[in-house]
């Protein structure tokens, strides 16, 4: 069978099949750039309508991450999926805590999920770095609350938490505030590699910006 | 606000939302297990009736893993995904090599994918092994002509790359074929969770069997 195996070739030509369905957003050239590479790594259109970024999230996220901004995910499959290589050029690292001891522990005692007793852990050094939340609604009702009860100020939050249980009204929530910049979707989907996707888009922007 | 912060409690009132969705399709209680865990990760059940798991994959993934098989991903994001600490149980391992030197030196050599050039040079290894792609098409492509023209012959192949561009026409091509066991889903979704899901689903089939 005839198919394409060339890396860039491959990208362009998603891109290109995703366009149309942008055409109406009125989006900005960086906008499209994030809702291209989501609806890429869903492989799934109809995010189109539902991915929401405020005005001021995409700015947020490049000067944070041009000056060397950390990012804090949730799970191990999203800081696998940053693109390390293009961070560290800017001074950032990627941190995890869900399977740390300590974590475990909190979690056991206080019976909540790990990736947020590992939000809660994070603490302070949330403040001006990128959280990336891609798998659990807890994680990023967590975050919030940090935000609302302890003066926690990420520079932006990308929540897309997925599933059934909270991830909707996590997200909900996500966009009703307006302290802290976000990238968003609605309803149920979500998920790593949306949480990678808007990062690395991210990532991209600011590689580009400086060659 | 007020949301369920306990793992176990959060998963079953995710399965027990999914069930409906799966009650016309007249699945063996396996298969309902995996398939539910597939929507739990992508969120979106739209996922139930393209979901393809060929009448042995099952069986012949369960067998490959209880004794021992090890697991060959794609990327880096399933090799993260997949639960280690249960696959030891069974005495396997999880292998990616799309970040390896040497793969990197063919796939600029070839121009193709680095993920294709994994593939090929997992080579016999992928012998009576669980491979598992969820991002790649081209690592699929690559896989199935190994099937086809070096006569290698993984126990089950759990091929759901994802994307505008090859992902359809590798899924179709793996489930038009009948030498190897295959899980699967149909058009352009899928994905890392996807595939994590899918072995996951299987290890968790296996641990539940010994105890």
């Amino acid at each position: 069978m005839e198919f394409i195996a060339q890396p860039m070739e491959i990208e362009n030509k998603s891109f290109e099949i995703i366009a149309p369905y942008l055409k109406n957003l009125n989006l900005s050239e960086e906008e499209t750039k994030i809702y291209s590479r989501i609806i890429h790594a869903a492989g799934d259109v109809e995010y189109a309508p539902i991915i929401k970024i405020s005005a001021d999230a995409i700015s947020a996220a490049k000067n944070a991450l041009r000056n060397g901004a950390n990012i804090f995910t949730d799970v191990e499959m999203v800081r696998t999926g940053i693109n390390k290589r293009v961070l560290k050029k800017f001074g950032g690292e990627v941190f995890c805590k869900v399977s740390d001891d300590e974590v475990k522990k909190i979690s056991t005692q206080k019976k909540i999920t790990r990736s947020m007793a590992a939000m809660r852990t994070f603490g302070k050094s949330l403040n001006n770095s990128v959280v990336a939340i891609g798998n659990a609604p807890t994680a990023l009702f967590e975050v919030l609350r940090l935000v609302r009860e302890e003066n926690i100020f990420p520079a932006v939050i990308i929540g897309v938490p997925v599933g059934f249980v909270g991830a909707a009204d996590s997200k909900a929530e996500l966009a009703s505030q307006n302290k802290i910049p976000f990238i968003t979707v609605e309803g149920t989907k979500g998920g790593s590699p949306i949480a990678v996707a808007s990062v690395n888009a991210i990532l991209y922007l600011l590689d580009n910006d400086r060659n």
